[in-house]
C-alpha cells in the first residue's frame, strides 16, 4: 500500500532524526519505505540545491528562489515521488510544498495566492496523505543549528525570518487540520517518536 | 533616455542578425545600447541555461521548464535589465516574457492563465516599450536552423511544436497590438532592418 508522508518544520526542529525513526518503525511493520528530501533529489534538484543553498557567489532573491524550488519540486515529484508511490512504497519526504508556502510566502513575503498557485502546480497533483509539523520554539531550533554548525543560506537568516516561517506553518496547519498534524518537538527523540507513531498504528 | 526593446520569434527567424543591425543603428544615432538575451545572462542564468538547454542527461518537463525560465528571468531583470535601464541604456533583449507565453503556454500546453501570471511576476514589473516579432514561415525557420547546425533542446522539437509556438506569438500580438509589432522576416537582412528602423525614427 503506497502512502506519502511529509515532514515539515523550521531547520533544527529535528526532522531528520524523526524521519529515520519513523522509517525504521514502518519498515519493522513490513512497509517498503523510501526516504527523500527537498530540495535536491534528482539531477535537476542537485543542481538547484547547489545554486540555491550552497553557492555564495550567486545572490538569489525571493521570486528566483520560489521559481527554483518549484522547478525542483516538479522534477522531484515526476522523477522520484510518483514512481515510488506507483511501486507501492511508503514515501517520506523531508519537506514538500508546505515549505514553499511557509518560506517563500510567509518568510519572504511573496503574495500568498501566487505562492499557493505555484506550490500546488509544482506538485503535479501529488498530495501528501499526512504531514507532520515538528513544532519547536524558534530560539531552540536556532540554538541547535548553531551547535551543529550552520550550513546553508536559509540557516543564516535572522531570527525574525524563522519566526515568520514558524507563524506560516501554524497558519497552514489551521487551514488544513485534517492533513497537517502538529507534533510537540521539544522533548527527547524517543518521546517525539512516540507522538508520531500514534498516527501509524 | 532609457528604453527597453525585446525581440521575439521562433528560432531561425533571424533575431540575432536584426538585433546587431538595430544596435548599430541606434548607437550611430547616439544611444548607449546594451544587448542581452534569455535564458542565460547572469550567473544564475548561465547555470540554468546549461541545465535546461544543453545538458542531455537531465530530462526537463514543461512545468520544470516554466519555473526555470521564470527564475532565470527574475534574476536577469534584477541583475542586468533593471540596472542598465536605470543607467540610461537602450536595452535590447533577445527574448523576454512573450517567449514564456509562446513556448511554455502555447508550445508545451501549460494552462495559459498560469503561465501568464508567472511570466508577469517573473518580470518584476519591467515591461518592454516595444517588442519586435520576427514573422517567418515555420518551415523556413527550421531549414535555417538545420543549415547552421541545431544546437539546443528546443531546436530539436518537431515541426508541430514550433507551429504551436508561432500561433502563440500571433495570438499574443493580437492581444497587445500597441506593443508587439509584426516584422515580415522573410526578405534579406537589409530589407528586414529597414522595416524595423521605421519604429525608431
Amino acid at each position: 500500500m503506497s502512502r506519502f508522508i511529509t515532514f515539515e518544520g523550521i531547520d533544527g526542529s529535528g526532522k531528520s532524526t524523526q524521519i529515520k525513526l519513523l522509517a525504521d518503525y514502518l519498515s519493522s511493520k513490513g512497509a517498503k519505505v523510501f526516504l527523500t528530501k527537498e530540495p535536491g533529489e534528482g539531477k535537476l534538484g542537485e543542481a538547484i540545491r547547489t545554486m540555491i543553498l550552497a553557492r555564495r557567489d550567486i545572490e538569489v532573491k525571493p521570486y528566483e528562489e520560489l521559481f527554483l524550488f518549484c522547478a525542483d519540486r516538479s522534477h522531484h515529484v515526476r522523477e522520484v515521488i510518483q514512481p515510488k508511490l506507483e511501486d507501492g512504497y511508503t514515501v517520506i519526504s523531508d519537506r514538500y510544498y508546505d515549505s514553499t508556502l511557509a518560506y517563500q510566502g510567509f518568510g519572504r513575503g511573496i503574495p500568498h495566492d501566487f505562492v499557493f498557485d505555484n506550490a500546488k502546480a509544482s506538485s503535479l497533483g501529488v498530495e501528501p496523505d499526512i504531514t507532520l509539523f515538528l513544532s519547536i520554539p524558534v530560539e531552540q531550533a536556532l540554538l541547535r543549528l548553531k551547535n551543529r554548525g550552520r550550513n546553508n543560506r536559509m540557516d543564516e537568516e535572522p531570527l525574525e525570518f524563522h519566526s515568520r516561517v514558524d507563524r506560516g506553518y501554524r497558519e497552514l496547519m489551521k487551514r488544513d487540520i485534517e492533513r497537517i498534524k502538529e507534533i510537540e518537538a521539544t522533548g527527547s527523540p524517543e518521546e517525539i517518536h512516540t507522538e508520531i507513531k500514534r498516527f501509524f498504528e
